[in-house]
């Protein structure tokens, strides 16, 4: 496969959108990329989304933003893989662009999910879980995650305040994002004290669902320049693994297998190791979320994924950057676009353009997008040259 | 990219499956593929599906299928482009074995819709339309293609016995498809005297629902040798162009633009013509849409495509036998699964196992598949060596 390089990118702040349809907030994301890139056309339309069909009425979502972007004519798919619908379209993006098959790819991942009432949503989410063997017992997502962090919490012997460092670094550095849905600062005290969803899950540990859209332009690094303003930026390594869909299925519900893989995958195509990562943007759908991810991704010792936050190695100056525009809890969740709001952040970063939450110096970025609870993982690493 | 082969195919029946499940239907197609293929194991899976979260309650269909036919850890993916879902997985799988990313792809187009109330089942069939401009104004799917029929007999002519052929020629060749879903010989008097659905179609005009799916496993051409019995059948060519969602926003709304594009490109891509395509599997949703689609594709004048039916070339001894299996209208409609069974049908014809319905010497075979109003237009042509 050639190698791609990222042209461009665009994103739209991640907010309730009641004045914006879905088609203006993913093609506001789109023609972002687009200026970015400095293009006015691109061969082809890789979507990512998950719950149009059921939060929007509206399927074919390819050809439904290639209609509405002006790109009458040219290839377009959707890609759904729950959660990770996003990074999924990436990689079946960089497959066509680096195939040869195609010269050059806008990926846009987009939701828009609060038009539709809470109840509706949590029910469009659960599609994400086992129809027959988990939803059908009345279990909703978070209630899935439940029952993983208690379990986590009692083999591994942490204490529900001991995951208030992800929160507390993820709305930190969202203050700094104009893009992030929540601009909240956040204590120790104020986690431990937030409304209970579901045991042991606060309201600190979860996500804000939200409407919003980002994208990026990819097309084969050799057509790219680099320069000192602007340097290139090539997907180095690209992976995607799965695990069952149902979390009881598995034979050790507290690791992340399908995260081993991708990143073991994605580690070995870009020549790195977890020590070469600068920045690491993790599905922190939940607190518990970036403990394992972290863990499985070779970052910590299984079960000790909360003492990097204990021990304040995850901020933009720690051993390992994670969330560093804010992550899914403050920059915000929504779903089938989180994929590619975590590539964008990774290239600002490597663009060096995060000012209070730049990491320095970052050269090569993780981005990984996790579908399901656990069941579709894709690791992407970036890197400068 | 790299050449690809399609090295097994498989198959369910299409009916009412209310003894499957979705994971049984998809299994059984994807098992047969893998026993077809002579493998047991594949790198990744491709599934194509456009009604599952809202027929069925799931998202996640490529790890859902990953799981329960034992390829755990392996890449899956689910790609949709409503009833082009089939064709796009399967053009998403090539890219990614053409590129040298992925070694072998298992891809199964499945639907299971006759869970639901067929009022349900006509709602979750408007989501390929524009939910804003076509569906909010109460329109139904079949609604639009009977304002296309009723304006096409109008500029060109035509009577509505006039498409009696394409019903005929369908259902004669379904007689002998075990897996379709009709198995009843029409007559022109019958066609004539079939209810009305929407005034001009009729239910012989109208393609059935149903629960199947079909599958293929394809692996790089390289890697499959050609004997007598089992000749090496390669993907030629393949292609995926897009119109407006909206067919009131088309310049023309009698001409498939998007069919005329990835046929065209298909065409150079595989050094054909259309005069050396010896079988062509056509997306005949509606009788309509057989029309449109032999015109577009290079096989009629506009507003001809009737003409072929009337002049009786469209059977299997035919100058472009079309609906060899029995097409939409006969072996069945399962949505996102159609497109596969359209390239499944190809590659028996190519193998010489169609029996009664064999196009006698069929070497290079065509499949085109249609999501929307002609909005996403997949082509395929399919190649012995």
């Amino acid at each position: 496969m050639r190698k791609v390089a990222i042209l461009g990118i665009g994103q739209t702040k991640i907010d309730e959108h009641w004045d914006l349809s879905l088609r203006e907030i993913g093609g506001n994301a789109a023609f972002a990329a687009m200026q970015d890139a400095g293009l006015e056309k691109v061969d082809s339309l890789f979507i990512g989304n998950m719950l149009s069909p059921l939060v929007d009425g509206q399927n074919q979502l390819g050809t439904f933003f290639s209609d509405w972007i002006g790109l009458w004519g040219q290839e377009a798919v959707k890609v759904e893989a729950a959660c990770a619908s996003g990074a999924a379209a990436l990689r079946a993006g960089l497959m066509a662009v680096g195939s040869g098959e195609i010269e050059s790819a806008l990926v846009v991942g987009v939701e828009k999910m609060t038009d539709k009432a809470g109840h509706d949503v949590t029910s469009a989410l659960a599609t994400a879980a086992d129809a027959d063997y988990e939803v059908e017992q009345g279990i909703s997502f978070v209630g899935i995650n439940a029952l993983v962090m208690r379990r986590y919490m009692y083999e591994f012997g942490w204490k529900h305040e001991d995951f208030a460092p992800f929160s507390i670094n993820a709305h930190a550095n969202a203050m700094h994002n104009p893009f992030a849905r929540l601009h909240e600062k956040i204590t120790a005290e104020k986690f431990e004290k937030s409304s209970m969803v579901a045991t042991p899950i606060n309201l600190l540990d979860a996500s804000p669902i939200g409407d919003g859209a980002a994208a990026a332009i990819i097309v084969p690094a050799e057509k790219v320049v680099s320069v000192k303003s602007r340097p290139r930026i090539t997907v180095a390594g690209s992976a995607s693994a799965t695990d069952s869909i149902a979390v009881h299925s598995r034979k050790d519900p507290l690791f992340l297998s399908a995260a081993y893989e991708s990143s073991k995958r994605a580690y070995e195509m870009s020549g790195s190791q977890p020590q070469d990562i600068d920045v690491f943007e993790v599905h922190d759908a939940f607190s518990i979320m970036s403990a394992l991810s972290l863990e499985a991704s070779g970052f910590a010792d299984r079960g000790q994924g909360v003492r990097l936050g204990l021990e304040n190695q995850i901020g933009p100056k720690g051993r390992i950057p994670i969330c560093t525009r804010g992550g899914l809890k403050a920059r915000g969740h929504p779903v089938g676009a989180t994929g590619m709001y975590q590539v964008v952040e990774v290239v600002q970063q490597l663009r060096n353009e995060c000012g209070e939450t730049q990491v320095a110096g970052a050269r090569t970025g993780m981005a990984q997008n996790i579908g399901g609870s656990g069941a579709t993982i894709i690791t992407h690493i970036l890197k400068t040259e």
